[in-house]
């Protein structure tokens, strides 16, 4: 791999995935003069018109792999979906890749990474890990009705989830599956809030910041909105900031790692991490002074990390089609009504259920920034938008 | 040319010129989801190893122009140097442009924009325009010496501009001029403070806001710093913002124009135009809600202009490398050591007096951000940075 520093150059940042995160680190790495070369999928939308150095290959083959990351300084990833053998193959081989192979192995997992974050010591859910009906049914009595399964593998953005309010049900469901894959088991949570701490850490594990708590709000498993200042205590925030950091120590982060955490019963648990920028984190292009991409690329770069102060209270509304009735995108021209509305347009074709773009708005609180935020996002797509509060039929989560 | 609106699809705006005022608009237009095409030229670096969409090409060459022009919804510029005659032709040929022929005109040549302003009734400085010795002579026991005489065309960043201390060497540098250009005359001005108002006007000349005065300083006739709030009154701000909603009337603006303006002994001057977006206002990329840069593509598309609130006092500084010491570009690790520093690297090729970045910085007030932005300049060039205030060879203008 080229060495950017010896050569007095600007780095060459490789992104695996071409969805919405690597435009947003592409666009961050403008500001930066860093270059940013993506890997991507036929399928994947959001820099084809727009990024210049792109590559569209299949991203789980290992010579397509080596290739794309012998001309980067670093490689990344928008995605966790890569198997941490094929990134552990191209460290051997000497590129330089955050996150590692083990961190992103515990992140593709829901089954080991719970269970190395209870290792640490790290407060979670109650939570057992089975594999068939049988063992379900051994574990079940340690857990309240309804139970949740969650699948080890392969979920996202609610998918793989599923609840069962009795035991036979369950154990259906576990015995006719598929494909079947370790599951995560729990009871369902009275979740008062839910909150996520992006923690960056540089390539010396000292060289690490927090950001200030978001709060979040899931829809149907889908985060729908975010905003910070968070409604929680100050201690409270403190505690999960402490929790983040953890976290970031228990799974050796370098870049952004983002933590999820439930508030129950006035005691916070880990929920799950993802170890690369996320959806919770978007308000930090406008909410903080050095947005989420920025440092992700900062820290895996060898880079100084940016001051990530709060710059202002904000909310964030993802702009996900409820239904099949919003055609053509975003509606620019309604989106923008709203004179503070910041509109982040992936370029996506709408699809229900399908992030196609957020939009964030700085006020002098939250909750005045969500309903202005929620104002455009309704005037942004043609139909229903995903998790709308003043849509009857929406009830949140859990 | 193709209409967006109809078509329910993303605008396309083309841009004429490459350079860092391009590269900033391509990197707005990003978050709207808007194409951006660019017409650069062979010198044209910024833009070359991250846009998708370029045609490089003479953006002198009519054909050259109606092919770009007529893949595009809306033309815009990032300099005002291509003829308005070309630009006439484009707009005959059915081409949306803005700025307008008539507006580029004014904006190309200092005589025609002095005498349009001074028309206007907005109040200039005392001006003459010459083209000979000979007429330089008959007016000249109207004015004070030193005296300064301003090329009507074709100057830039200092360039065009001659300051003589007497008669005889201003009508000698008038009399064996290469390439005559009529020339505006004016007395050296005691400028208090140069200010910069920049109005954003819709494709509705009822649709227009403005931005909050910025301060500048320039050394050597070339811009070196930026900041807001200013320094004045708020009494003399908001008749800096009056007088340039006057100027943009008087030239029939539709997008970003910047306004300079001088104050003199209480009293503010117009200096001159721009109708673009323009260096004093890399400031609003961080310090207001909408940047120019994304106001700029809002406007020219017909897009509902953006709130242009100020987020943050704030501070800018041009890294514009003094002489030819500097290699290599941006020290990224060094400029990043002041964590609240945001660098934007035009990924060009260092040259003495060559913009080829800037670093802005928010603070709780404008002379604490400057202290920190100019400590970035200082460890992100090489050699020394243009107009640093802690250089002992630095005098400010004027």
């Amino acid at each position: 791999m080229a060495n950017w520093k010896s050569e007095a150059r600007a780095p060459i940042v490789g992104i695996i995935g071409g969805g919405q995160l690597a435009r947003m680190m592409f666009q961050a790495g403008l500001s930066l003069g860093i270059d940013v070369h993506i890997l991507r999928s036929e399928s994947d939308e959001s820099l084809n018109k727009v990024a210049k150095e792109i590559t569209v290959a299949s991203q789980f083959d290992p010579t397509t792999l080596y290739h794309f990351a012998r001309k980067c300084d670093v490689v990344t990833f928008d995605h966790e979906l890569i198997p941490a053998q094929l990134v552990q193959e191209l460290s051997d081989r000497n590129c330089t890749i955050y996150p590692s192979a083990d961190t992103l192995a515990l992140a593709a997992d829901k089954a080991k990474q719970r269970k190395a974050l209870q290792a640490a010591g790290i407060p979670v859910p109650k939570f057992a890990v089975v594999e068939t009906a049988a063992e379900l049914e051994a574990i079940s009595t340690a857990f309240e009705f309804p139970l949740v399964l969650k699948a080890a593998r392969g979920g996202y953005d609610g998918r793989g989830v599923h609840k069962f309010s009795n035991l036979e049900q369950a154990m259906h469901f576990m015995s006719t599956a598929k494909s079947p894959v370790p599951y995560v088991v729990e009871s369902e949570l009275a979740i008062d809030a839910e909150l996520a701490v992006l923690v960056v850490t540089g390539q010396q594990p000292t060289d690490r910041l927090t950001y200030s708590p978001i709060q979040t709000r899931q829809f149907n498993g889908i985060c729908v909105e975010a905003f910070w200042p968070t409604e929680l205590d100050p201690e409270v925030e403190d505690e999960a900031v402490e929790l983040a950091m953890a976290v970031a120590d228990a799974v050796g982060s370098v870049g952004v790692l983002a933590v999820e955490l439930f508030l129950v019963d006035g005691k916070l648990l880990v929920n799950e991490l993802a170890p690369r920028v996320h959806n919770s984190g978007h308000l930090t292009i406008e909410g903080s002074v050095t947005s989420q991409f920025e440092n992700h690329l900062r820290a895996i770069t060898g880079l100084p990390l940016g001051s990530t102060e709060m710059v202002s209270p904000i909310a964030m509304v993802n702009l996900i089609p409820a239904d099949s009735t919003t055609k053509g995108g975003i509606n620019l021209e309604g989106a923008l009504l709203v004179p503070e509305a910041k509109i982040h347009d992936y370029s996506k074709t709408p699809r229900a259920n399908r992030k196609i773009g957020h939009i964030s708005v700085l006020a002098e609180d939250p909750q005045s920034a969500l309903k202005r935020a929620w104002e455009a996002a309704r005037a942004s797509l043609g139909g229903m938008v995903l998790g709308d509060p003043e849509e009857a039929s929406v009830e949140p989560d859990a």
